[in-house]
């Protein structure tokens, strides 16, 4: 193996730049030429590939986003882009590519190897939703994010004796919603993997003020059954005690600056992806188990679903009380 | 004079603690009585007081909202409210007030003075739509919280070649939407004071995209004519090279830590306004004019309006450039 | 099992606070009368008791240091005291004691079980030197904060082609130092599990010089046998190109909110003890292991002892090239 | 006025980036060409110039330090020097300089000034010790970051019934020691303005502890003519009831990104600084009055002395109590 390519693609992780500049680096070190391909599958079609040199990723391990431009690209499906990509790698002369990205992402990888390019897969979605890995790149930093929001919320909610409904990501997987109602004091927490009920949210609350709380939070995850705002006209209707209002978290719990989880997993990771293709291996991602790295064959990856421990559920809603 | 009250009112603000630690030990270090009013006017006319030592305001300059619960209280424009509040303050042997709050709480705190209770008001509102003051507590921690979103927002922004519009709050006063709009370098800020054209919005967008940025950010206050959702409406039918998306930061830019600036904002607030009390004066509102405390009658504050500076106005549309 | 105690010992950590809830309310969910401990050890031995409801608990998850006073009691080895604390906790009608803390403090709960009385050990330390769990309480915490610290001398020494040593906790266990210095891009790790020799740093300073690095990061912890202040010395004489500055983290690294994990963390850690102690179990000490929470016996866990895991050395030194 | 430069001088501060950034875009929006001076004065004497465009300075105002690099040349006091200075300005074409820094950097302005070379300063230095500027650039961001440090021991020191000394930086201005420690609820304060006592000090923290405080803080200035090492040593000697710890903060006051007061007030300093230029001016710096940009002679500058304002002393030992 002489020259490595590496991308990011679908939606933006904190750490995909710190993963980046570990694929670099290992690559170099290793005696590769290493190329970014920007743009993420788009870029790989036409060809936007650039040399990278070790200062190239010097003080980008901090660095929220993507400094190769991310997207989506559908039409990746299409067999004839497939091809036009790997034209593409092999009139580069690349030998290997690692893909920093989410599930989708993954499916094109799969494609590529299956179509016998030699390729890595790097798991990187603040969801989780990713199947094969316990964490994905950025998941602990966008549950620091939500947990701060929350923090700031319960401010101003104990101030006024009111309730905040919190939606935040994960539209099949409730991994964040749940994690951060635990960790945030949530009342009650709504997500894709349970049937939500109005009113057993709306006791919950009551229970809460009954019991003296000078504030009340509900986390619904993006996917839950019942949305955000329908719940929170429900709950004003209903009398609980508390006055409701919605925060949308939206597009800030993509960004920020890395945490020291997230910055170690996505290095641990890069330094991995590079290691299986020296190894002469495809169509494998790399995963977290426990605190070890592995590998899953991709073809897994992109067949099965991560979905939310149900036992974190029991636990959220024993220590709300 | 021997004993001193002092209640937070209204909208919550970050430093307010720190200003109610502030009036709590000044009062004491006098040898005064100090006592605390819980959950604003409400709690006046009801008499919801509790005597304050020096370590009952003991590490909370640093928690955001208020200990003593706030809260809106309409019904105090009604003279049989207002005059209930002195009767309480009165058996309760209290010689003056201390009202920390927004505009609203103003109101309230002159119908005291003009019914002859010593009462001095401290400005508190993350708006900074009081009149008579250059900054209120509050103000400064609510910039940097809303910058610092956008600082996320832009992360994730470059890395898909997005536009953002970010609505914070400000339903009169666009102050909020014009500095973070400077200090986070957006393309167009949208203020109450200023009608917005979604025409000259594009173009300014599409500029910025000819000339090779990554990313667009256009701020809008809540109280723009031109609502942000409605205007994401719009600039996504016109062709400015950018796909939209909304964030509304809502209740966000309340909470979190008071900055350095708040805690001594407040800090200084607060002495002052019981050092007025002590010297016999009432009716007026404590300010910052510069860097000096100064002071301004009530009657003004309750009447006239605070804008945002439209020269500021001018600058972020040259350095957008 | 009827009455429950819980106390934090030691070296305070973030995460202590978030534990000390989720013990409360599980016991008080499982139908205990709780009791929290002031003053650790010395506080059981005097019968510093106070019992705990579900409302004491609220609004502490997000605060660190611990609410309960720590402190080191190393009279505790004396039988008397010993016997003293069970008396004590017996008068009291205690039936179980969970223990949150360092390695020292684990000691006591085995003297206290071998005293027959029962205990369950629950891991804090930011050293993240306790034998039995992967992670103790405040580690992530810990290193986010010399991370962040480490950002912030790395926009100064890029600012002046400047390089910085710092020192980080870690008397024993290089884990704090190691994990940071990959985080943070350092040039070179020194850490008490292995010799450091100044010649071998002088290097990996002068090639990052050569290579057109702006700056240069040293992390040195606490126990490693060259010290930070006499490495910088023996720096500042070779030719390096690079002036060095020294800074000692110091105790800041024990305090700041807890962050996501060491919350979820501790909360999984203070459900588990209570459960193990419900289960009638005792001598034990709740560890992570991967990401389950699993159980290890006090008498191994104050006999060996955990050392940072050289591989990422290894990695630490491919990464900085 | 055809071509602008501007440099970056002496120790980094927060916001110096956002100031650059102004200066450019003001600079292109005037239809000026404008050049970048690198390793500030030393580079100026040896023309190490670059054109900028308003690319170059997109995504820089957030980023602390200054990517224009910094550092001290104490040889430009010489005649010499600065004709070779403005030798090299004049033959890139340059009719103006703007000057990026504190005190000392002030002096080689005024000197090319003397020699006839327009040139406007804008004073940065953390330490806030410039004459004729009520806030310097980087001044709120340092005190943050002092204030967070001061929370986070903090949090340990209620823990343990400690008392911490924190040494800050300012050798000869006590400004950012002062105003930390009144936002940080210390219990003394020592500043080179100020003769110190330490039985007075101990006097102060013996009263906190008699007065139920669960920690004790100290603040001290760099150049505070008792040292804070000297300081602890004879605390730790009297009895106060509390165990001192010492913290220097160091550099990590240096880092960090600018607050929204920096990025707004370098802001501000940078678009003044072009106009004066513009406006035929030179010898000026930019300062801060109240919340005026205002502009004092770099004569004056450079021969008075700004110093901690006497007053806030005097409120910081009232608050502690």
């Amino acid at each position: 193996m002489k020259t490595l390519a590496v991308m990011t693609a679908g939606g933006d992780a904190p750490g995909m730049n710190s993963c980046l500049r570990a694929v670099v680096r290992t690559g170099l070190n290793n005696g590769l030429k290493v190329i970014a391909v920007h743009h993420a599958y788009k870029g790989l079609v036409e060809g936007a590939f650039m040399e990278m040199s070790a200062r190239d990723v010097g003080g980008i391990i901090q660095r929220g986003g993507t400094c190769l431009q991310s997207g989506r690209f559908p039409e990746f499906v299409d067999a004839r882009h497939q091809k036009a990509a790997i034209r593409q790698l092999k009139s580069a002369q690349v030998d290997g590519l690692v893909v920093i990205g989410g599930e989708g992402s993954m499916n094109g990888a799969l494609a590529l190897h299956r179509l016998r390019f030699p390729v890595i897969g790097v798991p990187a979605s603040i969801d989780n939703d990713i199947y094969g890995t316990q964490m994905a790149i950025g998941v602990d930093t966008a549950l620091n994010t939500i947990m701060e929001a929350i923090d700031k919320l319960r401010d101003t909610a104990s101030s006024h004796r009111r309730a905040f409904i919190i939606e935040t990501m994960g539209r099949e997987c409730g991994f964040l919603a749940l994690i951060s109602g635990i960790i945030g004091g949530a009342e009650m927490i709504l997500i894709p993997e349970k049937e939500a009920d109005p009113k057993e949210v709306a006791e919950a609350i009551s229970d809460a003020h009954a019991r003296g709380k000078t504030h009340a939070i509900v986390v619904v995850a993006e996917g839950s059954d019942l949305h955000a705002s329908a719940l929170m006209q429900k709950l004003n209707k209903l009398k609980t005690g508390f006055d409701f209002r919605l925060t949308i978290l939206g597009h800030i719990q993509r960004g920020g600056r890395p945490t020291a989880f997230d910055r170690l997993l996505a290095t641990r990771f890069g330094v991995a992806a590079v290691e299986q293709l020296l190894a002469g291996k495809s169509g494998l991602m790399v995963g977290l188990e426990g605190r070890e790295i592995v590998t899953v064959p991709l073809s897994k990856v992109c067949t099965k679903k991560r979905r939310a421990n149900l036992e974190y559920y029991r636990l959220a809603r024993m220590l709300a009380k």
